[in-house]
């Protein structure tokens, strides 16, 4: 070993002792006669001295060669500090060297290692083993390994086992695009790399081990999105019978599992559980954020009035308006015109697609004011802002329009009123459940229709005849399951179909024949007939939950070699052309 | 949830009691007029009773449409059984069912499924989801999870982290063959698979991570020989600051604590460690099975005579060999002629080759009995003996001819007669470490060598300079080390080269460019700039261990869903055609 301890180890009690150290050097500092070196390692940072007339000449002659970076193994006494550090946990003492063993020097590196680099997005992917030496991104690491602990310990308690599934698999390209391997030995085919371990984690389920879990790599091959990678990491869970609420119960308890692992945080409520249709009602998404009110009013959706004063007042933008949603911001009645019209040109981006906001202030004399006065009588804005529930010094918002897009807009101005208000606090954790999600969905060729979750999602009981009727489809929903945390998405499930009539069902109301069913997926229909159980299960997208529970918004910086938005490594520069006889012996 | 208890929970203190249990149906019996049903779930098996007169009519009646495999779910009282299995673990009790609900019906299952069945490899690989349900193979997996789960436990304590390295990465093939990956987004280019996250790991020693391992996959598009995967799995690890003896220790102990979690078994000593000369000249390979002695007796080796009256004896298959190697079995000088011929017989197969097969018996009365008697002197053939440290009873032989070729023969002849012996006990565990491997080996084509571990592993510091003569690279030992099991390699790393230019030396050994080194290994070099730490590592074959472990001598049984010999899942039919859409996407 070339150390005798590490360099966040030492303390007072250990004044006196004979150690040696290794790790890099973080910085220098000289002071006249003095000089210290601050040693770093995974550990920690301990302060190294150097002074004429302590130290040998020798010793000091070395240190003229020591640059940022270069690894050190250094042998001497633990001293008292003169100026003790209260911040660094080995800030009372520092190590008088005697011996300096220049293990590895280092060329200046491209950015300074330190918590704020001056290194760009770039030059720092290509460095990515530097980047890695800073502090951030150690500690998102560390807390991926400990988040990927409390994970497995638990699951462990719950009788869970880590069985691997495989990589090299069948290509059954549905949605997203698989990434495919050549086969040498069966020249002309293809392996497909897993988009998750779905159909392998059933089969399991058929072939009775009852809790099965993975934390395992996923592959998929789309376009991405700033913050998608085409490799990523699933917490993969599977159990048999079981029904909704026993998969929802179990892992409740792995997240305050995880919570209290990991950030010391108990959460003792039961999580709410909401069903997607009042998600889509109060909150316009699917992932709502309920660490703050301010649900959304329907005051018109889909043409119906809900608000029927509405009907009488002759306002064109209402009145031709599918849906009509508003939005009521506590305490911001006296927002200034500039505060307004910034809001008016937000929703009027294109990524929101509004035409425009009308307003309506409540007054704290009990009077009211709209941008849209001329409209309405001092009595029609009154019980337009009652219906809203919106109090004395309140604003209330209207988004118009296209039900979709006006539900959508509704939801993006809740959140970024939300974020004006103060009222999403980083620190603070409100998970939920969003249940009963629809089974099918539109696609965008009308009366074709994809899985909402995947083809082996099982419908309600009670909707399961609705299958035979494809009017019906749009109203069949789904034992399916998601679970929120702040606003985003962080794992979703469902209990599955387990009867290889209902899977064929299924496969035919999503347009594939009866032969593709078969070639695709044949081995499943086929395990359905020899004794399948009941099963559920869910996933995790475990980088975005790491990024989460480390309070940032972007997943790359908890991976340890990430890839840009092109899927390139530029570190290796992956991918690259391979060689003619390579090419050849697959046949390509 | 769809039961109260596991079937393998219920004992005699739970008589009594109103259950719900589900499971499938092992087996059905019917004596008179009662009824048994065993049913079997993870946990175990429960038996249940229907009987005339206790049991309803109804669910007398529901029986008759179950059969084997069936998945059920019934309610009932715990009660005594009559005549009690000792052997159960539930053997105690029976469930007197009042309700039955048969959850999914199953077909005849194609094999039975039972601890030993009557299905054929090909049929149990199409099915198996059904394999995957006979005791054997879920003891298997079982034991998989609990050295998975006890290697976890055991690097956790000692400060190691599972950091996920990526799977789409740059083909650098070297040795094996790469699997390749096509590119959507980069045309004509290709990320590969990696064969392991070998540069990866080292990379993250550069970054300060200090302890790194993953249980991770691995790929290898070879031929497949009876017992490989075209992906396997590793316990692949990594630690900064150490020479080989902290990695010879920590792994050790990795083993010792897998070993009590596991078997039960403490392993108290330390394990012997032998170099790869010794290994070589003792038992004839890099991997000896040292469950017992039988050490070859060098009596000539690469034409140099080590028992020098032999150079007096005139007998052309001794005098014209390269190499005479003796192996002594103990109280086999009366084998019979039968069982010398067998022997005999045996060494001349082709994948053996040798050309004969010369014994020597060493009566219990003193005199000495040889196959080639009359080439030697009774004094010589007591000389003979003598070297080779026989004693009287003792029957000794001896395979002669290309030093390569012999020693390789009377490796697997002192195996085949330790099997013969009864020395090999499969209950007896002797691990061993090979330490000092060679560098570099000569390939097949004279004048070029490869790196007998990898390009990454370091040669001994006392070795460095022979680098630079070509001459001398046969002389140069690397720190790597193998962990050896009863004569099965189980695992092998070495201490890294952590300097460019010595890097850049071993590369330029390989017979790499400059330029074809940076462009393969251009990021390690690079890394190697900015303050590499001394590092070494290990990887385990866990396949294989598991397996060792299991007391069983094939991987597949080990692995939920394993390749066939041709690298197909027959049960997904995979590798398959792609559409040509897929395929023009990715410009194939």
């Amino acid at each position: 070993m070339y150390r005798t301890h590490t360099c966040g180890e030492l303390r007072s009690s250990d004044i006196g002792k004979q150690v040696t150290l290794a790790g890099w050097v973080q910085y220098i500092r000289e002071k006249g006669a003095v000089s210290w070196i601050v040693l770093r390692d995974r550990y920690g940072v301990t302060q190294l001295v150097f002074e004429e007339g302590r130290s040998q000449a020798s010793v000091l002659e070395q240190l003229k060669g020591i640059g940022r970076e270069c690894v050190l193994q250094v042998k001497g006494a633990v001293v008292e500090r003169y100026s003790k550090n209260s911040e660094q946990e080995t800030g009372a003492i520092e190590i008088l060297v005697d011996t300096l063993n220049l293990l590895n020097p280092s060329s200046t590196p491209p950015f300074t290692i330190e918590e704020e680099t001056d290194g760009g997005e770039d030059i720092r992917m290509k460095y990515r083993y530097l980047d890695l030496r800073r502090p951030t991104l150690r500690r998102n690491l560390a807390l991926r390994y400990q988040v990927n602990r409390a994970v497995r310990n638990y699951l462990d308690t719950q009788g869970f086992w880590d069985i691997e599934t495989p990589f090299l698999i069948k290509s059954t390209p549905e949605g997203a695009r698989d990434f495919v391997v050549p086969s040498r030995m069966n020249e002309g085919e293809f392996y497909a790399l897993p988009q998750s371990p779905q159909t392998f984690k059933q089969l399991l389920m058929v072939s009775g081990y009852d809790r099965y879990y993975q934390i395992v790599k996923c592959f998929r091959d789309e376009d991405l999105r700033a913050d998608r990678q085409p490799e990523f990491t699933q917490i993969d869970c599977e159990m048999a019978f079981v029904e909704q609420e026993d998969v929802l119960n179990t892992f409740e308890g792995l997240f305050k599992h995880v919570f209290k692992e990991v950030k010391g945080i108990e959460l003792t409520d039961a999580f709410p559980r909401m069903t997607w249709d009042d998600a889509m009602w109060h909150y316009g998404n699917d992932k709502p954020d309920i660490r703050f009110g301010m649900k959304l009013q329907n005051l018109k959706v889909d043409g119906d009035y809900k608000f029927e004063q509405l009907k009488k007042v002759d306002f064109k933008l209402f009145s031709e308006a599918q849906s009509i949603i508003g939005i009521v911001a506590k305490d911001a009645a006296e927002w200034t015109r500039k505060q307004l019209d910034e809001l008016t040109e937000w929703v009027k981006r294109p990524q929101i697609g509004m035409g425009g906001l009308v307003n309506l202030k409540c007054n704290k004399d009990g009077s009211f004011k709209s941008s849209v006065d001329k409209f309405f009588t001092p009595v029609q804005l009154q019980e337009l802002a009652s219906f809203c529930a919106a109090s004395a010094n309140d604003l209330v918002l209207f988004v118009a329009g296209n039900e979709a897009l006006t539900r959508k807009a509704a939801s993006e101005l809740r959140l970024h009123l939300g974020n004006q208000l103060g009222l999403r606090q980083p620190n603070e954790y409100a998970p939920l459940w969003v249940v009963d999600f629809p089974l099918l969905e539109e696609t965008e060729v009308e009366g074709h229709w994809a899985a909402r979750h995947h083809p082996f999602t099982a419908p309600k009981p009670e909707h399961i005849a609705l299958m035979d009727d494809k009017t019906q489809y749009k109203n069949i929903k789904a034992n399916a399951y998601d679970i929120v945390l702040n606003g985003t998405e962080i794992g979703g499930g469902s209990i599955r179909i387990f009867q290889r009539d209902l899977q064929e069902k299924m496969f035919a109301a999503l347009g594939m024949s009866k032969e593709e069913a078969q070639e695709k997926f044949g081995f499943l229909l086929g395990a359905f007939e020899y004794g399948a159980p009941p099963h559920g299960g869910i996933a995790f997208g475990f980088d975005r939950l790491c990024a989460l529970l480390g309070g940032q918004e972007t997943i790359r910086d908890f991976i340890a070699f990430p890839k840009n938005n092109s899927g390139r490594d530029v570190m290796l520069d992956a991918p690259s052309a391979i060689d003619a006889l390579q090419k050849k012996e697959l046949g390509l």
